[in-house]
């Protein structure tokens, strides 16, 4: 019986896997891969194949949810079998659904860690690790009107917690959701709700490409954010609460918020 | 005028930085570590400095604290100034401080990001990532009858969300706060407050050096995990709200929870 190593691949490009990442799929019988997850804009598979020694054999989001991953379970019942994840792994419930999977079928599970969008949004703005609450996703438009998002933002505020939200992505039609579509859809629920929670004059902020060399991180009210050029996907927004002086000092300085920004912070 | 590459390190040992991470050290002026923020228990300095060909230089908290980092800014003032620190990067509020402070001279500032326990605690016990809540530390029990862990958890509980609680860590005496002694801890403010937050019955799980090949993980009531031995330092402690029934298969087959666990998921 081998075993399944789930090691994440961190952020934006094949550099962002750790040493420790690398050696397993160097000692690998079997590497898959999953890109559906998240974007990862400048990963080059040929690059990590390169440096690996190793074929990688991409897995669809088909092969692992609707056939419960029966691919990498067969792999796995024969030897080593690395499956490499976006960012840190088994963040996503559908890895989590395989490796009970595996481990129900009497296959061992490791986890190799990789660098999160979760932390590293708390670094790029930095804003106070310990005032972030619960996280959502903002899903297209178009498919599901779910008023979740706005609701955790709203809750969030009122606790006096930050809100992360991750933008929806179909990587099969090569669609990202982007900060202005996401922002756009949040402006539509206020206006139905009027709860004060996304307003025009409420503070955000918008981040272009986290782990890349140029990531954008730009902190400004809404209605400002809408006319900044975040670039190309992944996006991501931060809704923070009440800021402590010191988060408003880093939202000035990192993240170019208005000098005003002083006067709210506690 | 240089820069300053914050670097994370990622987790357990100095195999856990990205090869981003590798390559800015190997192209750096100078390169500062700390270790003080978390305990990496596998690092080895001397394998980091043959692999990078660099020389690592050890900053004190004092130094990054008191001296508001003079050193490493002053290094950065003359050419390009790796600062290595674990995890991922800039979630200690310290490091906050250190980059407004070079954005402030002039010096530009990057972070590589790594792997961090705020994420790794996700996949290591399988709960679903939107639904944590605020984490907050635990800290040593002679310095700090502080009642805000027990407070948060008692909240997020309420508001249906997991807490993880980091456990405290003084790198200069080598004393790293253990599961048990926290457990304690939180025990001793619940006889106090009476809130039930905190019981023998009360369902958490134990993690022990995430990010290395052994970590240990166990769900179980805190009456039994007071028995249980976690290993080494460091230690983790999460805290779950109500389970959906997904989060204790994973809870059982993957941290060990006792199986009428699924009795309490919806």
């Amino acid at each position: 019986m081998g075993e399944i190593v789930f090691v994440g691949l961190g952020l934006h490009d094949e550099r962002g896997i750790s040493l420790r990442g690398l050696e397993e799929i160097k000692t690998a019988d079997s590497v898959f891969m999953e890109r559906y997850t998240s974007l990862m804009p400048g990963l080059s598979i040929r690059h990590l194949e390169e440096m690996s020694g190793k074929r990688l054999r991409m897995v669809s989001r088909r092969e692992l949810e609707e056939e419960n991953g029966k691919t990498v379970l067969e792999s796995a019942k024969h030897g080593k079998t690395v499956l490499l994840v976006p960012g840190d792994p088994l963040i996503a419930t559908t890895h989590v659904t395989l490796r009970i999977e595996a481990e129900r079928h009497g296959i061992k599970t490791r986890i190799v860690h990789g660098a999160s969008i979760l932390s590293a949004v708390i670094g790029l703005s930095g804003l106070h690790s310990y005032k972030f609450g619960k996280n959502v996703t903002v899903p297209f438009e178009d498919e599901n009107p779910s008023e979740t998002p706005y609701n955790v933002i709203a809750e969030n505020n009122k606790a006096g917690v930050h809100t992360l939200c991750l933008l929806d992505m179909k990587e099969e039609e090569k669609r990202f959701l982007s900060i202005h579509e996401a922002l756009e859809t949040l402006l539509k629920i206020e206006a139905k709700r009027k709860c004060g929670a996304v307003t025009m004059d409420t503070l955000a902020i918008g981040i272009g490409r986290a782990g890349s060399d140029k990531p954008e991180v730009k902190a400004d009210v809404i209605r400002d954010l809408l006319n900044h050029d975040f670039g190309t996907p992944p996006h991501t927004i931060i809704f923070p609460a009440k800021l402590h002086f010191m988060e408003a000092e880093a939202l000035i300085f990192l993240a170019g918020a208005p000098e005003k920004l002083r006067d709210t912070a506690t």
